[in-house]
């Protein structure tokens, strides 16, 4: 499986890297050996909204060629999803099997037009946005509708990400990453639409 | 107050951004308007240890100017405890009111003299290596011993950042910043020493 991590400028950092750690664990602690993923940005470099800087392995490069593509949330979402260059590079992910977001992560999606018929979910504060895109917006922390995955606001990347890994490795697995995560918390339970 | 966000070479980046995006959020919700912070490091750029690059604000300048430090752990920790240049650069926060840690960072503030006489914890797998550096090494995801503070491993950033926002800035603040977070959980009470 190959992962697209999307940052851009004006994400939340916390919405990347807590989908990021137990993600890339999977890889690191034996799962899925032959995971691999590239962090892909349309720079070199972003800022998230508190100023923290990550740099991208991959710039401007097209996404059709990963399994999966997870976009995190941010402020910078708010005019991202009507930049038609930012969203013409995201739709280039329009092969990917899964796509999986965090936060407002998911009005990129639906800008993109991923979210046509789908029921998915946003940061609490930005559902209205959201019914801009699919009928099926929820208030949900993680919503699964075939092999489109939203997840709530900012933190709720890692019981996203820890869902993920139950789903791809199975119970065993997820327990073993949340021990070593020192993560006592069991997450949602995902709506399924 | 002023806050030094040190990063190195094998972090564990959510030790490091589950407490970033928290104390951030003080400044940036409005908590406390004067707080500034810098991500400091020896290096223009580190990686984490899943290879996640992000770039460091301040480069090897002295930590004694800031109220704060933060040491986050990762694998990185097992060899920069017992690395003099490292240590030394550490060293330099020696005047900081405000020494705070997760995971194996702790085995950093040990190394550099911090933890003498002081009750610490570490990442549940790190206990006899924080042994070298204290007695009052302890099995508990927050210890707050006068202005040492550290947490257990990784996902305990979250909990831990959370839990000084209360200290700085009330309990109310907490809650709106955790459903800012979208962070339904309550997190450890800390044990004091």
């Amino acid at each position: 499986m190959k992962v697209a991590f999307v940052i851009f400028d004006g994400l939340t950092a916390l919405d990347f890297v807590g989908f990021h750690d137990p993600i890339t664990r999977l890889k690191t602690m034996g799962y899925m050996p032959d995971l691999e993923w590239r962090v892909c940005a349309r720079a070199e470099s972003v800022r998230d909204g508190a100023g923290l800087a990550i740099r991208a392995d991959e710039v401007a490069g097209p996404l059709g060629g990963y399994d999966l593509i997870f976009i995190p949330g941010g402020f910078g979402t708010r005019t991202l999803k009507d930049d038609p260059g930012f969203i013409d590079w995201i739709r280039t992910a329009a092969a990917c099997k899964w796509k999986v977001s965090v936060c407002t992560g998911s009005l990129i999606l639906g800008a993109a037009g991923f979210l046509e018929g789908k029921s998915a979910t946003t940061h609490p504060a930005a559902h209205d946005l959201l019914a801009a895109y699919t009928e099926g917006a929820v208030r949900e922390r993680i919503v699964e509708d075939g092999e489109v995955i939203t997840g709530g606001g900012v933190a709720t990347s890692i019981d996203l990400g820890l869902y993920l890994v139950e789903k791809f490795s199975g119970a065993e697995a997820r327990a073993a990453m949340q021990k070593q995560m020192d993560y006592p918390y069991q997450g949602p339970s995902p709506l399924h639409s």
